[in-house]
């Protein structure tokens, strides 16, 4: 299994973590987003992913792409430590809080979206600050909201249920983000109790960008 | 079955569509997005959706979210007429078809960002219209490259193999986006053929938006 990642990307630190939770070894192949004009638009790497992003899997030859994708295929084909719960409402559950993060949080706050910004609209500094801060609420607020229904005493370790799952592996990357920007946590109080669980078991921690080869 | 809904939402139309090709009655509850300042913020329907977004699906009072977490719970309850091939590899590309458009193409091009660049950055109309062209020919180009590696001779008529899945319900609503847009189709010709092959199918053509009870 080979890994086409980045240390910093969400989307690449989401896969790192379920290939640790499943215990999975896997060698990173690092491509830098912003070297060479972005790595990932070269024709090398369009070679591996048409689509010029990161990650991309390498598992035997075949190369998978888009992070979820890539949890789902790990489930079905490695399902020893299932990243979802066993019933289809929870499933749908925990897909809804994975998805509430990489679609309608994660993509307004991700590189390319911050260079159209800064050098398409030429915003300012504190211009392209407040849109990664009101997206970066609107998607917390929302998934605080979900986490809320399942868990309406707010005393959860995980997203849904006693174990990790693919909305955990989502969510300790947003926070990340979150954590680099400054954004203040005290209003998703599930959120941030999952993820402080979370970033303390070695799964998690060994998937954090610092630990990555590629690690600057 | 019940599905809050608004005609021309693109992820309202991606659940219409499989409901429909899945031969399973529901009933619309139209949530307008413009009127009452959006009546998805408001409690009524926060109440069925904490995170305040179009659709919700609601069966026999389990309520869900998320679009493509529906398609995967209306694939894993109402197996007849499958929406994913049988095979993880199959699955895993048309999930990663479905989720290039849901989290890399739509988010960036959906009302709530383009109200944003209009009353918050105070963008011209060209600047808006520039940044929704830039994004849909950005994710168009994504999907169709993607879509090339497993049709090189250009000849499919659906997203993988001959039969609609996730990734044609997907697709469907984008490309009437792009219309709306007046985006040119030429450079992504298998989306074109594949979107005018399933417009032509009765399940994707009572799902369009001008089709719905609170159509305009």
């Amino acid at each position: 299994m080979k890994l086409y990642t980045y240390f910093r990307s969400s989307a690449a630190y989401r896969v790192r973590i379920a290939l640790n939770l499943k215990g999975i070894a896997y060698d990173s192949i690092p491509v830098h987003l912003l070297q060479d004009g972005g790595q990932q638009l070269l024709p090398a790497y369009r070679a591996v992913n048409p689509s010029a992003l990161v990650p991309a899997l390498d598992d035997e030859g075949a190369i998978l792409t888009q992070s979820l994708a890539m949890l789902e295929y790990l489930d079905e084909t490695r399902p020893a430590v299932p990243l979802l719960p066993a019933d289809a409402l929870g499933r749908a559950r925990v897909r809804a809080l994975a998805l509430a993060i990489a679609c309608d949080a994660h993509p307004l706050t991700n590189l390319r979206v911050l260079k159209y910004l800064k050098n398409t609209l030429g915003l300012s500094d504190e211009a392209k600050q407040e849109w990664y801060r009101h997206w970066m609420a609107e998607g917390l607020a929302a998934v605080e909201a979900l986490l809320a229904q399942g868990d309406p005493a707010g005393v959860g370790l995980f997203c849904h249920g006693d174990s990790p799952t693919m909305a955990d592996c989502c969510l300790v990357p947003q926070v990340f983000n979150a954590q680099r920007f400054a954004i203040d946590l005290a209003p998703y109080p599930r959120v941030a109790r999952i993820h402080a669980h979370c970033a303390g078991l070695p799964a998690f921690a060994v998937a954090h960008p610092s630990q990555q080869p590629d690690a600057e």
